[in-house]
């Protein structure tokens, strides 16, 4: 089993993307199970990333990566830590430089999507990496 | 009043989708009106697009852009088509090559989404460019 910790500012009040996320989760059942913490602030998320004990940012300035890419990306990173992995997202302006010096940092998008998107976006990719390594049709 | 069709192939079957983008449909209410085309095949989906006006193609060799890079072509494009543009998302393979050497081509990201999820997206990113524009703080 694979753990899925995903750290954001703010919480999410729109129903449909509580909706969305838990489709991909029920898919992953088994499989991946995903953990959602939500901090107020930049320095409450900061805080809680650097307990985690091995964390992927998402930046403005991280590597961006097609799906297939990411897949196997996503599969080294999970034998490297473990099966445990935090995503951190970053706000509009990013994370803090001095945090993000250390830890590998992904961009989905040169685009600006909101929080709420980009952690949909970030479950459905890791759904569609677990699809691609196992050779499914999913991703076609 | 700028009216923007997207023409995609299938149709949706998720409730959650529906209500996130009829949340940027309200947002935009009076100032953009969408329609959203359905097609079963990718040939109706040419043969659709080939009617419109002034169509921008959603592909994988599309070029990518900053949310305000894309908000200034948003804004040319609306100009140069004098407000009614079509767009077409194309499927995982992206669109036909002798249709997409005549007309621009942009793309989310260099991983793939579901054709819903880049729907969504797109409307959302119409929003954020009509934000930016206005200079409001939504994209901040």
């Amino acid at each position: 089993m694979i753990k899925i910790k995903i750290l954001s500012i703010g919480k999410t009040k729109e129903a449909w993307l509580e909706e969305a996320i838990a489709e991909y989760e029920k898919r992953l059942k088994g499989k991946v199970f995903f953990e959602f913490v939500w901090l107020k602030t930049d320095d409450q998320l900061l805080a809680a990333a650097e307990k985690e004990n091995f964390v992927i940012g998402l930046d403005p300035q991280g590597k961006m990566f097609s799906s297939d890419a990411f897949a196997e990306f996503f599969h080294e990173q999970v034998i490297f830590a473990g099966s445990k992995i935090s995503f951190v997202i970053g706000g509009a302006t990013g994370l803090p430089q001095k945090f993000k010096t250390n830890i590998p940092l992904i961009s989905l998008s040169l685009m600006t999507f909101t929080h709420q998107m980009t952690r949909l976006l970030l479950v459905e990719q890791i759904y569609r990496a677990t699809e691609i390594l196992k050779g499914s049709n999913y991703h076609k």
